[in-house]
């Protein structure tokens, strides 16, 4: 099924805006699960067993699996997902960008390896580097737009020149990611939940292009700002990512059930304002 | 030994600038080759023994690893290259570039468990998602400023305002890195040779700070103007990366004389300028 679709059938039967982070951190998990050699994919497949049915997507981060040699556990838990939670849309966080023929072997490991339904990409390259995901007509191709981290200012906030007339850094990315990049409805931006006011600007410039937001929870952003500035008229358009405060609600054997608890709150919130 | 100083000696005894690129592609792998579990790795390790007293560094593409579920073989490979080849530096070209939390991460992946000496960064989210990389003090962390592909100039190329003036963004990330983000000493730059006045541009901005140059080979770029552009005042201060150029230079069992023959002669070609 195409990413877009399982988007907004999760959307709409869900009744969930919430994506749940997958960024697992073995100092971080409850004793019970610690020094086991499969420690990543049982705590990771309790939460998403926990939390499938409040959620629009789930968004495994590659890199706090590469750091613990970890692949074949992401491997067994795309699997997972996709076996026990049919229509459950998988995004890799994995903000790769290369050149065409580079990008072509990180599209095979995204798409074909993993088999994720969308993967996180940097625009800084440019077009040619984020074409060979764009050639999978099946899969979402989310470009990083505005950024939630502090840094996220220093080269996205700059004020450039373009065709279309002067506008912030971010502001060109949206525009052609929406304009140009996306001819085949595949794109969606990630923008930060730490910065409304550039959220409905982005959301002024894009129509209806769906956008990944992170940074509520661990990071500050705040929920109602966030809805305001980004939902479109029907009250979708938004995956609002929390990770850490979902993963981490509680310490013990009971973690998931926490975790449930904490993303059925999260989505609630969420819906207050939609 | 920290990045730099290996750079700068192997630069000195190796009287050579050519950083040899490895970009395993298995379909175009020698036919004795093909099919093997660990095909990869004996190709990798051919490549390298065969050239590593022509080169500045290696500098293994992730991505190609990553495709064919390979890790354990780029693990096994860097950890020849430092073993059987002691001073050669490897740059693991990753253009990794996330927030903070997730940075550290990729930093454990890029310097704890592959034991690469330096990697590549992509600077679109700002100086905190560089940080967990400049945290290492004797490792390199070369940022993506002016790439060498088609779309490299889809947002490298735009005038931004900066405090310093009106420049094109490509500009203000050579600026920005040599002034701010390079307090420790161990930052590069990435500049194509598919643009000769701007690696130009970027010398004069930066001073000695080193530049890794892909795009001489298969992309076209020109190694006499790259020289001219790009050279420090002691004839150094490139890595000039070759890839398929050197790795696909034969077809049979002799691939890795056959790539020897064409490192050695690019290496030479990169001297007639210096």
């Amino acid at each position: 099924m195409h990413f877009m679709t399982a988007l907004r059938a999760a959307w709409q039967q869900r009744d969930s805006l919430l994506c749940v982070g997958l960024d697992p951190d073995p100092a971080r998990f409850p004793a019970h699960l610690q020094g086991r050699s499969d420690a990543i994919l049982r705590f990771c497949t309790q939460i998403v067993d926990a939390t499938a049915d409040l959620v629009c997507c789930f968004k495994p981060q590659i890199a706090y699996f590469a750091a613990h040699r970890a692949e074949d556990q992401l491997e067994a838990l795309v699997e997972h997902i996709h076996a026990r939670h049919p229509g459950t849309p998988v995004v890799l966080d994995a903000k790769r960008g290369d050149i065409g023929s580079t990008a072509e072997q990180y599209a095979i490991e995204a798409f074909e390896r993993f088999k994720a339904d969308a993967i996180t990409v940097n625009p800084y390259m440019g077009r040619d580097s984020v074409d060979p995901y764009l050639a999978y007509p099946d899969k979402g191709v989310i470009l990083l737009c505005r950024t939630s981290n502090p840094g996220g200012s220093d080269l996205q906030f700059l004020e450039v020149d373009t065709s279309k007339g002067r506008m912030k850094l971010y502001e060109h990315v949206a525009r052609t990611v929406a304009e140009d990049w996306n001819a085949s409805g595949n794109c969606a931006l990630v923008v930060g939940a730490t910065f409304p006011a550039e959220i409905a600007r982005v959301r002024a410039l894009v129509g209806e292009l769906p956008l990944l937001v992170p940074g509520i929870g661990a990071q500050g952003g705040d929920i109602a700002a966030t809805l305001a500035a980004g939902r479109t008229e029907n009250g979708t358009g938004l995956m609002i990512n929390s990770s850490r405060a979902v993963l981490y609600a509680g310490k013990g054997e009971d973690f998931a059930e926490a975790a449930r608890r904490v993303a059925e709150e999260t989505r609630d919130a969420i819906n207050a304002y939609r």
